[in-house]
């Protein structure tokens, strides 16, 4: 499906939102109300942001009428909210390239190529990208994607071979259970590695490890692994595990499975040379727009001052910032404030009265 | 109940919040989470604000992470959010007057004689306190209470009596056909004053109205009311109808009900010397501070650069006033973002966690 930047198809739109998190989301809903078509991009595989990929099954209980909710509700609220509009999803995807065309909109890239061309720019990328936390040991970085997984996704690859795995959390004892136990999947052997035999996991799933232990399914090794053993350009043969009692172990694989949370990270769009302070896009308190005209900010990716984290916030934000975008896309309108509850304009767009004739 | 300023019990509390619309309920909720408590005074004898008041019953589309809730429902989930914080509510009661006490706490009084000293005030009045549309005609205001009505709170005193009923709405009619209608609380007779034979109703309750039209149970009357008639300082005994066809009609009645919708009104809050524009308080967008320090202004009342009265503009303003709050009611305390989904302490405010040993 990805193509080359040079071949990739160019999607004109109205806005283009950087972040399908839920002020990205809404960011789409408040655009859809004042009529303004948008594109949204991200990073993760899904659309839900930090709240679904940190805290799916945890409650958020300070959403306005909301008391209580998971992250994965929130996102499926907003999903539901926002389909009307049909905004296009470009998952997987993060943005690389920014420039101004010649006849002032935006010219954006993916890195898989989708290219789009665009009025106005919103940037609702949170704390950044979430990216998994790498394991910096020197030599390693070469092998990911081969025998380096920061993520599992085919199980049937790993199948039958000798498997370690690091990290303490429940994507490590997951992985570690399931190539363990019997199965089409079971691993030939399957080593855990952990700084402590301490782990952050539900209470059945580490009931689940502790069995596979002592039945000698998977064996654990309390350390940290410090250096990798590669013939030359060839595969990885072994890490070294820094054992905690100061001895040191080598542990042959086929496979090496990292497991150590996820990290965010700002990426491209710190090189863009918009207005920043202390890593946030600076924004006025009036339009959220960046130093950039056109361009917004929104949600914990900006700054101004009273700035607290939170998506009550971010969800004001991205409204102010869709009724300064107004006049960037319809220059001869005038943008009222009009009531879902009231307007049958707004309820025409959002499908709950018939389009006018 | 209500007792007089003088002898009404003195509520001491860290917040009074004026107005129990939906931002003045999350004001509540924010504060709640911050460990300010807070009490509640609003003119409608319910909580709810505007959206309960008006359109109960007709759907909000553009609440983040909710695609539709009615008024009601929006007032009963922002009643059920901050139930944990037990906040005092003090309804049907408007505030009259303002004064700083010499600690530099603000002392206010309700016009029923409650009366609060409060470090801290959060001005969440909409555009002001919803009172019924007075029917404007020389000497008929000294009846109010006795034979005009513009509620109807006690119907039994109303009933085997003449009715006058001005009004074209859904409360018109609604106790035209009531009064109307065989049982116990049947008025003698009952006349309809409506400047035109048009009604803002629903269809079953026209058609109500007009089979009782049929049967001479209503009578209806074209026009206007021009004029008034008593006898000195006596009982009001009739009113004159000014009609459509440029004539006049006298109505001798016991009691007028008058029904020409809601208007607001700011009241008190224009003479207590705060910064405004427009009949707006004017605030910063860092702290949605009035010109008075320690007291705010949030919601549909405020004006700053870029505000636009939508709730999610609101929800975020009473956010931000709450932060500025705390350190006026905690000096000594530095204040932290903290998020309900990770803190034990707001989880425990929150009644979600059992409070701390």
């Amino acid at each position: 499906m990805a193509q080359g930047p040079a071949s990739g198809d160019l999607i004109e739109t109205d806005a283009l939102v950087i972040g399908a998190g839920p002020i990205g989301l809404f960011q789409v809903f408040q655009l859809g109300l004042l009529d303004i078509r948008a594109q949204v991009v991200d990073a993760l595989p899904a659309p839900g942001g930090q709240p679904l990929e940190l805290y799916p099954d945890k409650p958020i209980y300070d959403l306005p009428a909301i008391p209580v909710c998971t992250g994965r509700e929130l996102a499926q609220a907003l999903l539901r909210q926002i389909r009307p509009f049909g905004a296009g999803m470009h998952l997987g995807q993060t943005v690389t390239a920014l420039e101004t065309a010649p006849d002032g909109r935006f010219q954006l890239a993916t890195h898989t190529g989708t290219r789009f061309l665009t009025r106005t720019v919103f940037i609702a990328a949170g704390v950044g990208a979430f990216e998994p936390r790498r394991l910096k040991v020197e030599g390693l970085a070469r092998h990911e994607g081969r025998q380096l997984h920061y993520r599992v996704d085919d199980p049937d690859t790993l199948a039958a071979s000798d498997l370690v795995i690091v990290g303490g959390d429940e994507s490590a004892l997951h992985w570690a259970a399931h190539f363990a136990a019997d199965g089409p999947q079971r691993a030939r052997s399957v080593t855990l590695v952990h700084r402590r035999d301490v782990f952050d996991a539900p209470p059945d799933l580490q009931s689940r490890v502790q069995a596979l232990r002592e039945q000698g399914a998977i064996r654990f090794v309390p350390g940290q692994v410090g250096a990798c053993e590669a013939d030359g350009d060839g595969p990885l043969a072994a890490v070294q595990v820094n054992l905690n009692d100061g001895g040191s172990l080598r542990l042959p694989l086929d496979h090496l499975l990292v497991f150590q949370g996820l990290s965010p990270k700002l990426g491209p769009v710190a090189e863009w040379g918009l207005a920043m302070e202390r890593k946030q896009l600076v924004v006025d308190t009036e339009k959220f727009a960046t130093s950039v005209p056109g361009i917004f900010a929104v949600g914990d990716i900006n700054t101004y001052p009273g700035k607290r984290k939170l998506l009550v916030s971010g969800f004001h934000e991205c409204t102010l910032a869709a009724y300064a975008a107004a006049p960037i896309v319809y220059p001869d309108r005038p943008v009222l404030l009009q009531y879902t509850t009231t307007s049958p304009k707004l309820q025409q767009r959002l499908g709950v009265l018939p389009p006018a004739p």
